[in-house]
């Protein structure tokens, strides 16, 4: 047994993850620990999907209603989505399984901000949690434990379900102990400000207070994260990065940002990586991420002694970053801050520190409403994630993406949006590989150049087309011409090109 | 001369409104006090608009770009849209003239989460302000000034503007004195905490500092606030208003609430006044209010004894209680407090406190995404004020309406938003006349048949056949359909009636 358990009465409790995963049930609410592909239960996911499939054969029902922070792997989400375990599946996912299953209308899945999940959960907005699933890098002496890779909702399903089952992770580096500042928000009604004043601030404790007498199984792991690679950055990464770069400096020269005060939020993906390479060789220094999650671009930052400071939630590492942590933990942890994601994605926070974000989007719209989530209006693809938390509280906020995929045949400029994730009163710029389009302070019928100017000009006279007919009609505040509105995803839809 | 005016120096700088307008000069960024018609400069839009005027017919340009808390009145907004003397406006207004030039495309209109609009004017992003023209009730011996009926962005314009004009208003009671709550909230990057953990929390001091030698006119007046007298409740508002309070009650049989324990945040308008008026008769006692504006409903439950304590940025008052509130301010200003509106909004405040939001809408969509400001997606009605700041961070958040207007031509229900201002992911219960659309918790799909059932019946069929068409198509995460997505709203443009 792993030295990793140093709670004796849990030695009893050691058990396979079949023998565990007794004790979920079919129509459990079932809270796991987990965030991006970092910190999710190993085992479990497996045992449970296999206990569904027998029962399935047996001709019995089993679904569970499936939580947890963020995104999880193929060996969690995967497993359960394909065994036909989970009912309902909130509040953020990336599995092709499991999404190909919602959107063929077989999963019910809730996307919701992920600084909203944990505090609903805690309000009672779901019912009653029966499991919670906690990935742990130690079980400390007195019961309490040390949370692996990620932190998420862990405390809110710990304190919400009946039963906890720990998963005990030896792959997991133990020097991640002393990354972690779990500080628990009070609940209503005695809510007391959060406090943060600077991103790498610690208020909390370096474990999560268990209790104990809740825990029915203990499940020994040996497995990795997730830990997707990254592509290299292509040109057109480069080069949005290179335009996000200059509109840093340009804020620097109107005097609203300083070269050592750059916070930085961002999404994950090959544009978010090319900047982060980009801004190894600016001039900014001293930078911090106050942000979900970590990434392979902030490691190189730190290690170029670039980046003082990353708060998050989760690790989202490359397999070969993954493995560097693993290695120099006790070295980066000087450096990184692992908080609760009900903390990491704080509107209070997120708007007290001032940081700029920076996210990607499925399109925008002329008007600089941001679509995230739905292809088409209809085909979830991830989710919303903490992108709404930090674009509504962020000092300055951003959209970044190429001006097409598909080889062109899908514009991120449309006439309108098919499904809205972000409002044009919260959009501030969008960057492509074609330009910076600042929309801050303009009004809608101003913004409308700006943003027809960042999209490919394959689709900019039709983006053109469209406002001149829409400037036709007769209520012009945000010329729209509905019967089109929707031309370029429709085109799409139907001939797999939304230039028709 | 008033003896309202105790700071010796100014009084020197009383001159008529004519003269101090001609510290205002084309091209200007001019922000001004007032919020929801309350408190805002009574004398000087009427001598500008005439500046204006008389400009125009001279052949001269004579435009202004301006900024409020959030809307005023005919005596401001109207007289400076009507003189073509705006070219820009933020960031809220409810002005029947002004709407129609934004909608005919000759102003232009910037729609901003209200508490958003001072942070971005003081972070920058509009450039340079040239005058701030604040309404007070007094000028102290020191300099400092007691604002009037509103606090809205009268820190963030006083800081920001070159000059200052004050308009001295006689029509309000000395007796505001002691209501207001002015706390400064620092700017980057030394924000802190905001110290509100209970809604009657008073954090800051009863007069705003006045760095007195930007003032450069001081202007007497006597005009009452514009008071819009509030409708009796009709039949359809008081069924409202009890499905809004049966939805309170179910809380607090599911033990998500008390009984001495509902903090209310409410929108401006018929619904929202006949909960107030259901409140009175119901069991809820020791209500408290943490939001905007402060409306007659809330004067009658402090009246019963019903609420102890109304937060918020102003007043919107109809010209009866307005003469109450100037009468007895003495006696109301123990139960409230006026703040500055980036406090009254605060997402760190409003999610600390806990409050259950309830704002109006245009429409919403079967999946929860409401449109707050723009009929058909183009025409502007008011803004979307601070619905936006209050739904994001509210404890629970409601949209009540109406189930149909214009005698049923329009329903609240529509198949697609044409424009969002709150997305599916934010929106928790709809309420109209016919029932509560709890959306807690659910994936998109689940929400459709509970918003159905709360349409108006000659609608509900129409939304059934657009869902069932919807669901026909391949992806059905969130099902649409989107050739026949805005059929209700293009059938109102083109036939005067969403049923086609």
């Amino acid at each position: 047994m792993s030295d990793r358990i140093a709670y004796a009465p849990f030695k009893d409790l050691v058990v396979s993850a079949d023998e565990a995963a007794k004790f979920v049930n079919n129509g459990d609410r079932v809270g796991i620990s987990g965030f991006t592909g970092a910190g999710y239960p190993k085992a479990l996911p497996t045992a449970i999907a296999e206990k569904a499939k027998a029962a399935h054969a047996a001709g019995e029902e089993f679904k569970i209603d499936l939580f947890s922070g963020a995104s999880t792997a193929p060996d969690c989400d995967g497993v359960l989505a394909e065994a036909d375990a989970l009912r309902f599946r909130s509040p953020y996912n990336s599995d092709p399984i499991l999404r190909n299953k919602a959107n063929a209308g077989e999963i019910l899945y809730q996307d919701i901000h992920l600084s909203h999940s944990g505090q609903q959960v805690e309000e009672g907005f779901y019912g009653d949690f029966q499991v919670a699933i906690i990935e742990v890098v130690r079980i400390l002496e007195d019961g309490n434990i040390i949370p692996s890779s990620a932190v998420g909702n862990n405390l809110e399903y710990i304190e919400a379900a009946d039963k906890i089952i720990l998963e005990v992770n030896t792959w997991q580096s133990e020097n991640l102990e002393g990354m972690h500042d779990i500080y628990k928000i009070e609940k209503l009604p005695n809510r007391q400000p959060i406090p943060i004043t600077k991103v790498d601030d610690r208020i909390g404790t370096p474990y999560i207070e268990l209790p104990t007498e809740k825990v029915v199984a203990v499940v020994e792991t040996n497995a990795p994260d997730r830990n997707a690679p990254f592509k290299a950055p292509d040109e057109v990464s480069e080069k949005i990065a290179a335009n996000f770069i200059e509109f840093l400096e340009g804020e620097v020269a109107a005097g609203r940002l300083e070269y050592d005060k750059f916070i930085m939020q961002s999404g994950v993906g090959n544009v978010p990586n090319a900047v982060m390479a980009g801004l190894l060789e600016s001039k900014f220094e001293n930078i911090q991420a106050y942000t979900e999650v970590i990434q392979d671009g902030m490691l190189d930052l730190i290690d170029a002694g670039k980046m003082t400071v990353a708060s998050a939630t989760s690790f989202a590492l490359s397999p070969e970053y993954a493995e560097k942590m693993n290695a120099e933990a006790e070295r980066y942890r000087k450096h990184i801050i692992l908080r609760p994601q009900q903390v990491s994605n704080h509107p209070e926070v997120i708007r007290r520190v001032g940081l700029i974000s920076s996210n990607g989007m499925i399109e925008a719209d002329i008007y600089g409403n941001i679509n995230s989530t739905n292809v088409g209006g209809s085909r979830i693809m991830n989710g919303t994630g903490g992108s709404g938390d930090f674009t509504r509280n962020g000092y300055i906020t951003t959209f970044v993406s190429p001006s097409v995929a598909k080889d062109g045949a899908i514009s991120a400029i449309v006439p309108f949006v098919s499904h809205t994730d972000h409002t044009e009163h919260d959009t501030m710029v969008i960057i492509t590989e074609y330009g910076v389009a600042d929309l801050r302070g303009l009004a809608p019928r101003e913004r409308v150049e700006k943003v027809i100017a960042v999209a490919h000009p394959d689709y900019r006279p039709m983006l053109e087309e469209y406002f001149e007919r829409a400037k036709a009609n007769k209520f012009v505040h945000t010329p729209h011409d509905l019967k089109t509105a929707f031309d370029f995803q429709i085109n799409f839809a139907e001939k797999g090109d939304m230039r028709g």
